[in-house]
Order: structure tokens, then C-alpha cells, then sequence
């Protein structure tokens, strides 16, 4: 009988928001459970919410390097196949270093690490270990993202010229992190989000989008950021000039005080025969504009979309699948390589999830633009990939 | 420590897919697991599909009697809280009521039976045996559909006068069902779905949803029938008018053979102050009109939505809910109510789920409009609940 | 050198509403030149509106008849080419065949006549005069209403099975005729309106546009009317199931109780292949869906469209055009008829506008819904044209 | 009685697009008669057009000196009112000018002059002739823009941070200009145009929008132009950083080679307590989002709005107003402004139309844009005003 895979959490334990959408979607498919879990720097916060998820309270621990040490003991019968770590930025590289040596696949929330120099080192660590890295820009799980990168592989945009991408939020327009409301403490905080605030956050989001669709490479970029609220230390608005290697241009911009936004990350993307618009709070639906023939709306769930995006469907078309369902396509593809991985097979070079690398684009997108912005605006290179 | 719900499933095998949604729906949270089937009328078939779903093969039955026989001898420790019964409308009665008298709880598909004497029987058994039945009209289960209820129940539209019901499909506009597609196959059966076909599939979650959201009950109903599809023998497609008790009128139609629509369900209710509108395939949306003040659109995951609404939302505002999480969100109602029926406590007066009562009314409801549909589209009353 | 033609109203004196819209439609292309008017039964007023509208004088008049015989001997490089006639409902029929037998070419508002005897009575005036006769049903001069005619014809949604058709509006929700309202009042009073109030004022746009569209006949009606305002003598509210010959079947609707509603008449036409939409309150754009293609969004003004869509737009696309533009397409075609009637020409069938058999079937339409309505919501059947 | 206004025109004839736009707007009201023009540069084609438009071939002139001259010698009752400039750029100032210095009252297209050196000496012009001097910014006369101003004005926003004003077009996406069309020769050539092509063109209407609705000043801009399409010389795309004084920061950016985009203006305004968006292909609404209430949607025609706003609108709520419409409202303003000038009265201070001063910082921005660009997008400052 095939098996359910096994696995552990590290942070997402009472109160915070990412971990419940890790486990919503890594057992979407009943073809995961989690079995283990350091929830939460509080030791008696991580047992509580261990017990909250019906776990066996032996496999719940204190800390991560605690489970490290237990968890890569278990027999064969109990081994986590991965372990997934969603704290906050300054406490990704040291798990999922850790468990990647001791030889578990992982997981990662983004952005991948706190800086550049992490990033780059996680990224030797799994090209030593050949574990599964799968970093959770959960935005291109959906199909019909999917489907637009399809369209723009087709040819049928024709060369690209323009590419737009907007990421505003409003839930930062006041001073929420001295409320004591977590997210707003950590994501605002220098010493646990890294260099950037928004552009950390949510701006990555916009990076991986563009360069999953468009295949397009940032050459450099112009950032204007901003801390628009009173004694915040991080930007929390951002306006961005791109330019693309091979001429394209484009503007990304993303703002967490853009009041009475919601999660509102939309891209548009320009070339000489046509362009397409997606907008990520409906989801479903992928907009294609032409000069000189109607507008085509595609939909979810159709046979006329492609292999990539019909295979991250669970419904049929009209039955509105959200955020959930395209994180759990995230998690779908990883399972195809972390059982392969398991059972010491190859993994299928067909796999459809960030990696590691895109973590480490990332970070030099977020690199980057705050560079550009500490020199008031000008024009900074990212490294070639 | 808190356990997780056991539950068993009848239908729901290889290729179906409504069983694999109720799935999706009763594990999302990680409150109840899957350990028992019988999942196909055919042995082999639900075998495989336990399989499929990692099911201890001692615990995948050929048939829903073996099932109920093995079932209720388990000890304590792994008796099932809840049956699933999702099978075709002529497979609903007979394993409703076995398993209702074997002292489980229920959770069934809609329509709740094949006939209207069936709904009648089994609401006496669901009565007698004093278990909890619940019927999945999972539009119920969505933030904004409860709302809607809110603000109809808090009288801001002012006293009802209109309703307008809407739910077009279109994916019978050809003979599917001569190509053995099983979905087509069985609702175009009058042997298996019953006296109606678009009318019992769709016509009754408009019904409900018309009744959840606004209180009002059904009159009469003076209907128009058609099976545009040749050699069809149900209808394909309805047109309804519709009067209320207490003097509001409406209009509900629905139809499989609106090609080009998806799962277009859509109501607007007009009061004497205010307007609401809810689509279904934008279902975190909520329009409120007004005469004299600009439109409103009242948005999932606020603060300022009531406490129904919130207690069914899983992400912030933005991040798309579907289909799936409204499913869901009945099945976290079902779960409260069962587990105080399996812990001996009385049940929550607040339980937020379709009863049995809603499946006799939309029963009902199906038999006044196929009554009112052979009598050349003349009115039909609707007995008073 | 080419002459503007020159036209004279009667009604749209100061504080009339559609008076002014015929206005601006008819000299929006500077075709056009008012010259003469009685435009209110209080005469004070007739020439207080003349003045403001920099008339002549001595071409303002204290009535129809009066205007009828003065200008009936004008010279002929004075003479009115066409006459347009804006008052209620009941005083259509004397103006209108008056001017037709004085040697005058109408333009009437809708409905065409305060009953269905003067429509036909109006009709025979029309053969025997051989005047040019318009009727203002405004929507059928909308761009994409055109286009979505010629898809019909085309053949592109194949044979026809359902349509769909709203008008609600919300403006009498409360009682405004006693407020001292002018539309209101005399639309809310049988003497004036005739029949029907909603169905007369607001139905036939309903039924013209159906029929334009779709080119099919209503070959029955089953008609539920109410007026829901305590003290309202006519219909506020009224839907209506509908049989096509041929067997299509529909639904009408349409509202003036429908709070928050503005002008939101709509159609939605569901053929064997395909499905269009068109909705006023969005006029330059068209939908088609299909079982197996991507949505469509046909625009205004693109290349793509036919010939009578294009001759119907003064603008590239995404200039919005609106209500009184398509008002002034009605007027363009209309004078191409009127231009050839005065310059002794034969007409060209290729015209595009409503006439008298078009009004005529309109009244047949109020009959028949209320003729139902009154019999209890009946089936009634419409004269075959 | 009151009298029409009297105007000539320059430029405008047979095939231009933008003269029947002011034709109509002018027209729309029946308050202003086109009686004399220099349409065409060709003296050929600007008799031809003065026939097309039903004019007295007496005032109908070879060029605009010519009419300048006769037309400075009409008897009073004859004599223009104003008159309207709707050349290609290059040949704005120079009839400006002389109609100014002729005493009449003057319209002109935007952008207002061909150089900002020009646009200097205008304004001086202007001042010194003390004649009215109108720009036509048109989308400053859409009714729910005003009430855009008008929720900014009142504080609702709150103190603004962000301004998102986006402009793209499709129809340069491939070398229109080698195919003969006008409007794309003379726009691309920097001969006629100007230092800018996209930026001049529609560049500027985006900054004067901006303007309009937030009242705030542009301190700097760093901008990234570009040619897309080949051999093209000026502009076709341009992306643009904006910094406000006072704070605020924004993204302008508009294009004339996003394919299939038709004239999708549109302008987003963030402030610390709410914001506005504004699209200017769906001109009737106006959404406004707030932090924890429910987003509204303000719609044209209704009373809630202000004077402004509802000073501009012809039609009830749901009939749909457009760009000619719009266009129309500059026309009532300035007409106001053009009757209290020839009648000798002092002007109100209470008119709503862009000034010679709109366009002196119009031509500033372009300026500076251009500047920004041709350093490789560094930031240039524009003068205070």
C-alpha cells in the first residue's frame, strides 16, 4: 500500500498565520500528515499547539535542534520525509541547514533566508546534500499563472516588451506593530526581516511572479522606498523601475499602507502580438488582449489549458478554487520529487515548484533594491544569473 | 488530548467527484480522518480506491451493509463518529437509514433522496434515533452567503419584496451522457435522480440558498420545464416564478444546458431599503445597493462582518476562499454538533448546517415544480412548514 | 450645399427629462437643427422652454394642433423635415397622426401608443402616409447591441434555446408620484401611462431588444405583476416566463421597485454552440462563451466588428460612448430615411431603427402580460405577426 | 432671448479625429454653433469640411490668418465668440496667439504648445490680453473625477501617500505612422510633436489628472523612456518614478505600445484613512477602500455627490455617460467663463476647466521627463509653481 508521507513543522504554532496554511495545504490531498513539530520558540506554546494537531506529544519539541537530534533517530517506519520551516525570516537558514545535513528534504517559507550571504550558502548546502529544497512562493501554484507562462513559452505574446506588476497591501497603514500584533512586529522588525520590509514580504512575491511567467531576467532596477508610517524602521512602500536583459522594461510596485488594499498582486505582461493580465484575488481567471481581435478570458478547469495548469485543479470550472488550493499545488509537486527522493529514485526533471535558486534571486532582487534606494534612487545591477 | 473524528464513506470512488471534494472539506482542518469505506458498487473498485486513500484494506467494505454490519462492532477506540453518504439520489435513503439506526451520525449529499416519500421517512428516522444528520448545501457553508443572512435577518433591506435565483451551468448542452461520462449518465436518469434533473442537481441548492438567506418560505410555484437535449428524459432547464408567503415574488431558473456558463449560481434579494447581491463565482464578495447612498461591497475576513461569517473564514482578506473552504466550513459546523452526539452532550442550539428539514422542503420543492412543470406551467402550492 | 434638417417636438418642455435626450441625440452630428415646438400643454411653459432653447418665437406654439396647422404651411426652405414627439404615453397617437397627415415624418418615443388599439390604428396611418415613422427604442442603436445581432444571424450560437432578459430599476421604491414628481406621476397613473406601468415604460424595451436581438417571436407569456407601493395602480414589478416560437423559452423581468438598481436592463442568449451577454449599464461590451474556448470580449469601435456596428460609433475603443450616443445612432439612421422621404427618394431597406410594427408589437406584448397577469398569472398567447 | 455662442475652428477637417470630438462637446448643449474655420492646412480639404459642417463658405478660410483677419472684422452680431485650436502640436501657438491678441476668447488641445518655451510665452499672452484661455484636459470634466477632487478636498483620504496613475494604449504597438495614418505620423515625429511622443501625447493628461484630483505638485521625476518599436524617434513607453512635495510618492507610467489596450487611464490615490480609484473606461463609478469598513462605489447622477460632480451629468444613475460627455463639461465651464468675458462681466472664479496654467506645468513635466530620460533616468526636479 502507497503511503502517506511523513512530516515535520518548525515554527506555526498558536497564533500565527503561515504554518495553518502549510498544513491546510500539505494535506489537501490526504497525501501528507504531519507527525512532528518545534512550533514555537515558547516551549509550553509548542506543546500546546501540538496537541492542537492531535499530535503524539513525544514528537513534539522544544526547539529545532532538539527534534533535529530525535527525529533523525526514528526508525524507517516513522522518518519524517521533510520538514517544513515557516518562522520568521532570521530563523530559516540555521533548520533548514540543519535538517538538510542531517538528511531531510525541506521546505521553506520566503523569502528563503534573512540576507543575500545566507542564501548563498543554503544554496551550497543543497547542492551538497541533494536533498529537496522547495521554497513556498505559492503564487505560481496557480493554475492559471500556470497557464500563463505557458502562453508566454507558446510564443503567442510574441517578444516581450513590458512587464507590470503591482503588490499592494494596506493591513501596515498604522502603527499596528506596537499594538503588539506579530506579524506586524517581526515583519517590521530590521533584526528579524532582514534588510527590507515590503520588498522583503511581498516584493519577492513579485520578483518570483515576473521571472516565473516571463522567464525574463531583472538587469537592474531603480527602487524609491519608503517608511511611510511614523518611527517604522523598514520600508513599507516601494516603486520600482526594472529593466529587463534583453530590453524589456517594466515597473513593480508593492506597498503594505496602500489603505483598504487587500492582497491585491496583479501582473500584466506586454509583447508585440498580445498581452496577458492576472490578478491573484481572481484567481481563476487569465485575461488575454489582443490588437486587433476580441479579448479572450480564460478559465480555470478547461480542457483547453495546458498540462501544467489543468494538473493544479481540483474542481471543475465556476467551483472558485482560491489560495489554498494553489499552495497545495506547491506541496503536489514537491511530494513527485520528495518521494522519489525517498525511495532513491531520481527526481522527475518535471517538477513545477521554486527552488533554491529562485531563493537566492530573490535575495539579490531584495539586495539590490535596497541598495538602489540607500543611494537615493538609481540604478543598480543584479548579477547575472 | 483532543482526538480527531473517524468517519466512513459511502460512494465517492475512482472517478467520482463529489466524494473526493467531501473529503477535501471534512479534512481540512485536521479534525476528522477517513478509516472506513465502501466506495463503489463495484468490489474492485472500492477496493482500489481504498487504496487510493491509504485506507486499511480490513476497512474497505463491497457494499454499505457489510460496511454497517463490521462498523458497528468496533470497539470504542476506532468506531466511526460520522458516515458520508455521497452516492447517486437513489442510493441515499437506504444507508442514511441503516446507518442512522446503527447509532451513527450522518452526512449526506443533496438532494437528500430519491422521492419526497423517502425525505419524509427519513426525517422521522433522523427524529427517532436522535442522531445528527447533516445535508450538504455547501453554498451555505460561505462567509458572505451567511452574511447575507445577517443583514437580511438585522432588517437593514427593510421588509423583502423580490428575489431573483439564479444557477446556469452549461456543461449538459450536448448528449453527454450517451458518451458514458458517469456524472451525465445518472443525474439524466430519471432511475436514479428522481422526478427532476437541472431542477433536483442545482434548482434545489437555489432553493436553499433562497431560504437560508432570507428566511422567506415558498408559496407556490408556477414552472416551466424543458429537455432541450434530445431523447433527454428530465429537464435540462427551469424557469420558475415563484411567490412567497407573506407577499414577496421572485423568479428562480436554472439550467445544464446554458453553454458557456460554469456554476453561475447567483442571488439578489430586494427589501424595501436595500438590495443585496452574492455570486457565487466571487463568493468573498457581498454587494449591498442603496437609493440614496453610494454601493457597499462587504468583503470576506473583516472585523466588520458578523461572527457566522468570520467563524467560516480561514485566511485574511485577499487571499481568495473557494469552493472548497465554504465545504468545509459546513463540515466545522457538523463537527461541533457531532462530537458533542458521540460525547452524550446535548447539542448546540447554534449549529450552523442544512437539516433534514431543508432536505424535505427542497423535496417539496421538487415536487411542486415537476407537479406545476406537467400541468403546462400552472401554479402549485407548496405545503406549509 | 447640403442642409442640416430641421424638426420640431412636441413635449420635452422645461423639466421633462426625455425631451433633452432627444435633443442632444439629434444634434449630436450637427445633422440636425430644432426650429420649432409645442412643448407643454401649459403654454406659459411651451415658450419659456422655446426661449431657452434660442427658438424663434414665433415658431413656439401653445399646442400640437396649433404647431400642425401654422407649420404645415411654412415655406418650403422652412419647412420641418420630420416632427418628434415626447409626451406621455396617452398623447402620442393624436400628435403623431396628425403631423403624419399633414405631410410630416415622426419620431415617437415608446411605448408607442397608450394602448394597443391606437397602435394599430397608428400603423394603418403610417402605411396610408407613407411617412417615414421612428420609434425610439434607444437600445437597438447601441454598437454592441448590433454586433451581438449579427452573431445571431451569423449562425454563431446555432439554434437558439434560452433567453434572458432584466430591467430592474429602483426609482419608484417609494412613493414618489406623491411627492409631485412629473415622471413619476404620470408613468404610476393609468390614465396616462395605459395599461402597464413598469411592463409599459420599461417591458417593451425589454421585449424590443429580445426581439432585435434574437429575432425571435414570443409566441406565449405567463405574466406575475405587482405593484408592491401601497396606493400604486399599476404594475411596479413583473416577471414573466416566456415561450419563443420555435421553442425557446425565456424569462423577462423587469423592476421599478428594485432599490439600488439604476438602469441595469440586460440580456443573456443561450444557444446550441455558443452564449452572448450584453448589459446597458456597460454598453461597449459584448461577451460570448463557449462549451470549449476561452470567454470572448467583443468591444466598440474595433475593426472586428461588423458594418452596423461600426457606422453606430463616433469614437476609437475605450472612449466610452454611452446612452445618448447610442440615442444619436437611432437619429442618424432615421435621417438617412427622412433626408430620402423629403427628397422624394425611395427609402432604403437598410435601415436600422424601430417602427410602427415594432410599437405595434410592443402593445401586443402589454396586452398579453397583463391580460396573464390579471387571469392570475395564465398562460396567454400573442397574435402570430 | 439668449443666443448660441458663436466659434471658428482651426484645423479639424475631413479625417482628423479630435475636431468632431470638440464639435459634439461644443455642440452637445445647443448652446454654441461652429459658423466659421481653417480646417486643414490643405485649402482644398478645409473647404470641403466647412461643407460637410454646414457652413457658410464665406467663413470658411484658407489658413488661420486669413480667417484671423476677416473674422476680426465681423459686425457684433456676427462676430465669434471664441475659438478652438485642434492642430498637431507644433501649430498651437502660433494661431493661439494671434486669435489672443485678435480678442477672442480661446480653446485648445493639449498639449498646449509645442515647447515649454512656448507655453511660457503663451501664458504671458493670456495674461496680457486678459482673453479666456482653455485647455482640454477632457478627463477633468468627468463627472466622478470632480467628485474624486471633492473626497480628496473634504479630508475623507486623509493626508496622501500614494498616487498610482497608469496610462496605457495599444494602438503604436507596430510602425502605424509608415502606413500614412495621420494621427500616428504627426504624434511620432518630433517635428510636430515635440520632445515627448506617449508622454506628450497622453503623459501629460495622466499628470494633469493628477493634479486635478490630489492638488499636490510634482517636486521630482526619474524616468525610463523608450522607442519599442523600431526606427520609431520619440517615446512610445515610459515608466516614471514621482515624487510629491509634502511626501508623497507615485508611479505614473503610460504607454502607446500595450497592445491591446485601448485608453485605459486610470489613477489610484492612497491616503492615511482611505482611498480612491478611478478608471476611465468604466467613467461612472468611483471606488473608495477603507481599512475596516466596506469598500463603496460612488456612481454618476446621484445626489450624494457634490455640486461639481452633479453639475456635470446629463442622465440619471445607470445610463451611461462617456468621453464626449466629459469632453462636453469643459464646454459648459468655459462657456460660463466665455459669456461673462464677452458680455464684459468679471469671470466667475467658480469655473472648473484647465487654464494656460495646467499647461505651462504640463510642458514642465514633459520637460523634465525628457531630461530624466535622456540621463539615464536620474532624478530631475520640476520648478515649484
Amino acid at each position: 500500500m502507497k503511503r502517506k508521507l511523513r512530516y515535520g513543522m518548525i515554527g506555526g504554532g498558536r497564533g500565527a498565520f503561515i504554518g495553518a496554511v502549510h498544513r491546510i495545504a500539505a494535506g489537501m490531498d490526504g497525501e501528507a500528515e504531519l507527525v512532528a513539530g518545534a512550533f514555537s520558540a515558547d516551549a509550553a506554546r509548542s506543546r500546546a499547539s501540538g496537541a492542537d494537531l492531535h499530535l503524539d506529544p513525544e514528537r513534539v519539541y522544544d526547539n529545532y535542534e532538539e527534534m533535529a537530534r530525535a527525529e533523525a533517530v526514528q526508525p524507517a517506519a516513522r522518518r519524517l520525509d521533510f520538514v517544513v520551516i515557516v518562522t520568521p525570516n532570521d530563523r530559516h537558514y540555521a533548520p533548514a541547514r540543519r535538517f538538510l545535513e542531517a538528511g531531510f528534504n525541506v521546505v521553506c517559507d520566503k523569502p528563503i533566508t534573512f540576507s543575500l550571504a545566507e542564501a548563498r550558502r543554503l544554496a551550497t548546502v543543497v547542492r551538497r546534500t541533494g536533498k529537496v529544497f522547495v521554497l513556498t512562493h505559492n503564487y505560481t501554484g496557480n493554475p492559471m499563472v500556470r497557464q500563463a507562462r505557458e502562453l508566454v513559452r507558446s510564443g503567442r505574446l510574441g517578444r516581450l516588451r513590458k512587464v507590470l506588476v503591482e503588490y499592494p497591501q494596506g493591513w501596515l497603514s498604522t502603527r499596528l506593530e506596537a499594538s503588539g500584533q506579530k506579524q506586524a512586529a517581526w515583519r517590521t522588525d530590521p533584526k528579524r526581516s532582514g534588510a527590507a520590509g515590503a520588498v522583503g514580504d511581498i516584493g519577492t512575491h513579485a520578483e518570483n511572479l515576473t521571472h516565473y511567467i516571463t522567464g525574463l531576467e531583472i538587469e537592474s532596477v531603480c527602487a524609491d522606498l519608503t517608511a511611510f508610517v511614523p518611527g517604522r524602521k523598514l520600508d513599507d512602500d516601494a516603486n520600482i523601475l526594472v529593466r529587463f536583459r534583453g530590453g524589456a522594461k517594466g515597473v513593480i510596485h508593492c506597498s503594505q499602507v496602500s489603505v483598504g488594499e487587500e492582497n491585491n498582486l496583479n501582473i500584466r505582461v506586454y509583447g508585440e502580438h498580445a498581452a496577458l493580465e492576472w490578478r491573484q484575488e481572481q484567481p481563476d481567471e487569465l485575461v488575454l488582449k489582443f490588437a486587433d481581435r476580441p479579448r479572450q478570458v480564460w478559465r480555470r478547469g478547461h480542457a483547453y489549458n495546458g498540462a501544467a495548469s489543468r494538473r493544479g485543479t481540483r474542481l471543475p470550472p465556476g467551483h472558485p478554487e482560491g489560495y489554498l488550493e494553489a499552495f497545495g499545488n506547491l506541496y503536489r509537486e514537491a511530494f513527485r520529487a520528495i518521494a522519489a527522493e525517498v525511495a532513491g529514485r531520481r527526481p522527475s526533471r518535471n517538477t513545477d515548484f521554486p527552488t533554491v535558486a529562485d531563493g537566492v534571486r530573490g535575495m539579490e532582487f531584495i539586495a539590490a533594491v535596497v541598495r538602489s534606494a540607500r543611494r537615493g534612487a538609481r540604478w543598480v545591477q543584479l548579477p547575472a544569473s
